[in-house]
């Protein structure tokens, strides 16, 4: 949408940036954010990059794949609250096979929050791993 | 599963009852529940009301088809907070052509907190609502 | 947020507008988005709307107060799907006492997705809605 | 809630298990369990285990505590879908100051779909880690 600029964020050397809002929904009776909304904030994270990369959920449905979690290392390490704004930071640290392995970082200020290593594998219509197409092999080192 | 009994709550005469218990993420940093999520429990209630009418969504699924909300009126009434149990209580009031009126309350120790006004339509695999098959029709009436 | 310009959106005369990607999180099985997501997005456009006023939740917090949502009517129209973005839209139709009317509008493109009637009222420490503040008054006027 | 027995779960052996309804709010689009979901399915059954050795969220709060979670390792095996009961288990490892670890396993008809150690705190009024009190060690003793 051209009139909302960066709304996917944007890729700044080898990193995804995206800057997320924390609303009431993210929140819960702690008075900070709910550990599994760090999820999907680091899952808007990979989306987007995605977007940038040109990789778009959307086509891939469409030949029945699917990007899926396979593992997720977390560390909670601060609270984010109501009002916040965070920034979730994602980098490419591995290709292999169906798999990719990402570091992601949600930070405020430049203070961690929340450091993960997520593996996601790409999941065909039978609903087991693929090897990466080429063309997405080729979009994750464009965005090298 | 035979070791859960009431899993998916009970018909009590016209009225189907589901138990819920309100967990952290239900809640916000105001510390009750937040609003969005009494239309999560009021969906719970619904599906498993149609769980006992011997309707399940993923046969619906299998034809293209899916229940899906299309007006509510809500009124919040009273909060809930972490540890309560609330009761979701659901009854049709009204079967015609696509569409199905519910009445839905939740409740805690018989106290009204949300009360809301539901229709929901059959939509097939074109998108467009669909009259409801004789099976459903068929199954709200021994609902009654 | 001085680098990430209009993350709360734009006041464009009385209405406030927020454009919202749709996550994997948003959507279900049906493959749209989740009914009861829609008031996540438009209580993101009012907390937004509030925030580009001067009113920010965690000050009315540290004074014990919240906004609560009272009252909804909402038509589920269209449908939206993964990668789309939508756009939500918020008025003030009226405040009387405790309570603001909003209304608020989900679109895509131009179409519209979801239109609601919202009621919210500023509730304080002993859980009773308060008479809004001088200051919270003309933060709307200024908005007209 | 007397009439509705094993609401919380039951404690066997050393274990807790809570069963798991899935619905329409628990999927997303590729038609499987959304993986931040698992997260709260597994938090709903530490709450339930806390629950039946006579912990309290509420009453933490009322001291100014809660447990929050301060890591997570995770594995996704298997997908779950609309309409599916899940079973979570749910296992304490080790306690030491302020932490405990627990094992927690989401599972279908025996079959494990996600498999986490999970650690987490007691923390206090000033935001930081506190020893856990001789309370909550006893009660984790009572459900050895």
């Amino acid at each position: 949408m051209s009139n909302w600029p960066d709304l996917a964020g944007r890729i700044e050397g080898d990193t995804h940036v995206l800057p997320v809002r924390v609303y009431f929904e993210d929140t819960d009776f702690s008075g900070r954010v709910y550990h599994a909304r760090y999820l999907q904030f680091m899952e808007r994270g990979r989306s987007d990059y995605l977007r940038l990369l040109g990789i778009h959920h959307r086509e891939l449905a469409a030949e029945g794949r699917a990007f899926a979690v396979r593992h997720m290392a977390i560390d909670f390490l601060r609270p984010a609250s109501i009002d916040d704004v965070v920034v979730v930071r994602t980098v490419t640290v591995g290709i292999q096979g169906a798999r990719i392995v990402l570091r992601q970082e949600v930070s405020r200020g430049g203070e961690p929050l929340v450091a993960a290593t997520v593996t996601v594998a790409l999941v065909g219509p039978s609903g087991r791993p693929e090897r990466l197409p080429p063309a997405i092999r080729a979009a994750f080192k464009t965005g090298d």
